[in-house]
């Protein structure tokens, strides 16, 4: 969990889309052997007075998030780019202000499958538990959907 | 405080920045005599998972805000448009991805000053205090920098 002790500026004006000259970029994950792919991260809001935390993650053109799935839930949207979301059992192709709800323990992935990057906030509880992995079981069980088979394929 | 029984749908498609087909409009305060003009509060995410709701609020072009404060904190994004923000003793223009935290018991107000609207997202706790108006006597205190009394007189 990352949390400021520094108090946050009451103005950080942004230099662009997904680009803000106080909000350092993270690495995505610190873990090993987690698999993802060109993505960063930015904490954006981050406070003990906030319950929740907003974060900006950004995929380069081909990137994807970890295909992952935890007790808390992830509130999204959509600030830049375009690209395509497995939320559950469900595809879908997502562009700017597009809301995606991802409700607890299911498997979601985002990927920035059109040719362009995709960027988003997320809000999640400040305190929140790891996310899981899918065993090669579960993951065969996922691609026996040809939508999700394709998605993960990409 | 709004908090949604149903679940929320995994995908809610934007139409526009600022308009997505599942997203109720709300009014934007219920108490009477609370000075504001021109503004919608929307709820985009608000679930009993979350420990924070993450509200859209848009003013079109000449309205603005309620001025006040409260112990509760404001993250914000601006999504589309442009205006000024007021927090504590700042008078800042804003435009859209700009990034702005409202401190506790800090006087703060949006106003959509540049003939176009000014739309921006704000996270709070789910729980959180009623705002509080100023005084005709802080009002004045504030008034007394002449880049807060232009500001609140546009």
């Amino acid at each position: 969990m990352t949390m400021n002790d520094e108090p946050l500026s009451h103005f950080r004006p942004a230099q662009g889309p997904g680009d803000w000259a106080e909000v350092p970029v993270h690495a995505y994950k610190q873990e090993a052997g987690v698999p993802f792919k060109d993505i960063t991260r930015r904490v954006l809001f981050s406070s003990p007075e906030l319950a929740g935390e907003l974060r900006y993650f950004e995929m380069a053109p081909g990137g994807y998030s970890t295909l992952e799935r935890h007790d808390h839930v992830h509130a999204v949207l959509i600030l830049r780019g375009r690209g395509h979301c497995l939320v559950g059992s469900e595809v879908r192709a997502v562009a700017p202000n597009d809301l995606v709800y991802i409700p607890s323990m299911t498997w979601h992935q985002f990927r920035a499958t059109e040719g362009e990057p995709l960027g988003f906030l997320c809000l999640v509880n400040a305190e929140r538990d790891k996310p899981q992995l899918p065993t090669p079981e579960e993951r065969a069980a996922l691609e026996r959907d040809p939508a999700i088979a394709k998605f993960l394929a990409e």
